[in-house]
């Protein structure tokens, strides 16, 4: 088979953005897009959200493992998902990319062809960017604008003694997910000749690391029903990390239950085979991009019919501390042992 | 001297970054700053306008002449640019930073510090921001967001046949100023122990290269006298480049004479110093981050009162092609010699 490689080169920087960007649809409320000094927008709503992700080659993503067009569309939808937990939508995205000279035109178009899959599966407008050179390896640097009615937004500061403690979804695959790509790695480096272990089983693990969703739906199921959580952000750093943000920034404590993390039967088995406890996986893993929120106990009946949301534990008052309550019945103090990234 | 050096491990994320941003004021504008998934601001106008720069070290900027101070305050200047070159009024930004463990905190402090007192000058909140470790080098991402009501933007597609061409302040001095930066650290490298060559009158022009200014007081001015320009840019990448993109975009074609192009006589000296045609430096010169802009006959009486605008030539018809027009009075084919990245 033979690959296309077009050098960047060969297309200079404006004609390198229109060949990126020329497949993407914009939206009545992008006025303009790429093409001028800035990019102009119109919001429907009070207020605007932005948030900014850096993806760094070796430090957040490794292209052993890491197909182009998977690592497009996660950057986008690990944007995306920082708006939907602030309870609002996400409208518009700037793309700034930077790139040794050992990538070609074609490895960028698999990049941006990932973005607007993203793009496209969430209503999300491209809307600008930079295209340079890197001195070394690949560099993408998203921001992501959403809107909100002031009322409606959703903080990390908003947990009240007595809310319940919900997530999305389930935890720990997509942790599993990277282990599996990381033993894989280094069988390989081992012995190039062995066939990677890669069946149906981790194959649902591996696309929960590579190809993670934001939660779209869950935010909608918000607005449909009349919920409003109090306090509310995404799992990018595992759950403990997580509650440890919102109960310091709320001034509370809190008392969730280990038996009552979801996780699946696919990550609870792989986890067991690699000794690692599962609920380990699922309390410091990361990278899930499922929501963490606290609710009001008026909302109840309503959240426990949602198959989609767990309800895991209890605001406490600040001097409980911040607790898991073991499947033996013994309450930890819990850790926030989340990624760090120094 | 000892100078402190803290190592940004020390401090982990939430904490550096905490650091970092204390000092920054915000306007009532911004709901919320740094320290959830996203900042949450308000408009008080019709539209947003965003716009995106990448600043990668050994690609944009050299560190053995540039101070980390004067880094910061530069990479916040070229994007508060972009949005003047909107006819808009910059808001807010987001500021990136990879940096590789050879910088300190008090390095990255010392670039947040030229970023607040760019903010402080321009009345612009940084709303947030990520930090992390790159593999190689300083690399810096920055967004910022602007605001303007929609019958105020300019872009570059308007310009009309007959509009008169104008320029801000003076060109090549940035261009110039880097020239002797690269003779000093040239001869710094051949022989260590020799003085550089930095006197007052190269002091302005070093000045102009390590710590541009946005056009702020002419977009104020214009809206003061209530004149709107039909097409408008900013001077990054030198004024023929500017100009190709205006007549390209807007369909025309231009004629611009030499003999008005403003050069300072601090910029005139050096050039012929170094054997480099003046109108060179202030055509293809580049990180002025003057405005060029295109405007109606009608407004002629104002703007040549304006001591800091200088009317240059006139839009012709496409068919008449982009022309300068040269102190002998013969009229030359223009060529769109920006810098160009790739």
């Amino acid at each position: 088979m033979t690959v296309k490689r077009t050098e960047i080169a060969d297309l200079g920087e404006f004609g390198l953005i229109k060949e990126l960007t020329k497949e993407f649809q914009q939206s009545i409320d992008t006025l303009k897009g790429v093409g001028d000094d800035a990019a102009v927008i119109k919001f429907n709503k009070e207020n605007a959200l932005i948030s900014t992700d850096f993806l760094i080659e070796n430090i957040h993503f490794d292209l052993a493992y890491t197909p182009l067009k998977h690592l497009g569309y996660k950057a986008a939808i690990v944007n995306f998902s920082d708006i939907y937990a602030m309870n609002g939508t996400p409208k518009h995205i700037t793309v700034s990319i930077a790139i040794s000279n050992r990538f070609s035109v074609e490895a960028l178009k698999e990049i941006y062809n990932g973005i607007q899959i993203a793009c496209e599966k969430y209503n999300v407008d491209l809307i600008g960017g930079d295209t340079t050179t890197s001195e070394k390896g690949l560099i993408i640097s998203i921001t992501v604008i959403g809107e909100a009615n002031q009322q409606e937004i959703v903080y990390r500061n908003g947990a009240k003694e007595g809310d319940m403690i919900a997530v999305t979804g389930n935890l720990g695959a997509a942790y599993m997910g990277l282990q599996i790509l990381q033993r894989e790695k280094a069988v390989f480096i081992e012995n190039p000749e062995l066939q990677p272990e890669l069946n149906e089983d981790n194959s649902y693990l591996i696309q929960r690391f590579l190809k993670p969703e934001a939660q779209k739906g869950v935010i909608e199921y918000f607005k449909n029903e009349g919920i409003k959580p109090n306090a509310m952000m995404d799992i990018s750093d595992g759950l403990s990390s997580e509650l440890f943000h919102i109960c310091t920034q709320s001034g509370v404590g809190a008392e969730i239950e280990e038996r009552f993390i979801p996780i699946e039967e696919l990550t609870f088995n792989e986890s067991m085979k690699m000794n690692i406890d599962p609920s380990v996986s699922a309390l410091n893993g990361g990278e899930d991009y499922e929501l963490l929120f606290t609710f009001d106990k008026k909302y109840m009946e309503k959240i426990i019919e949602n198959e989609n949301i767990t309800v895991i534990g209890e605001i406490k008052s600040k001097d409980k501390g911040i607790k898991l309550k073991s499947k033996g019945n013994n309450l930890y103090d819990m850790k926030a042992q989340g990624w760090i990234c120094f």
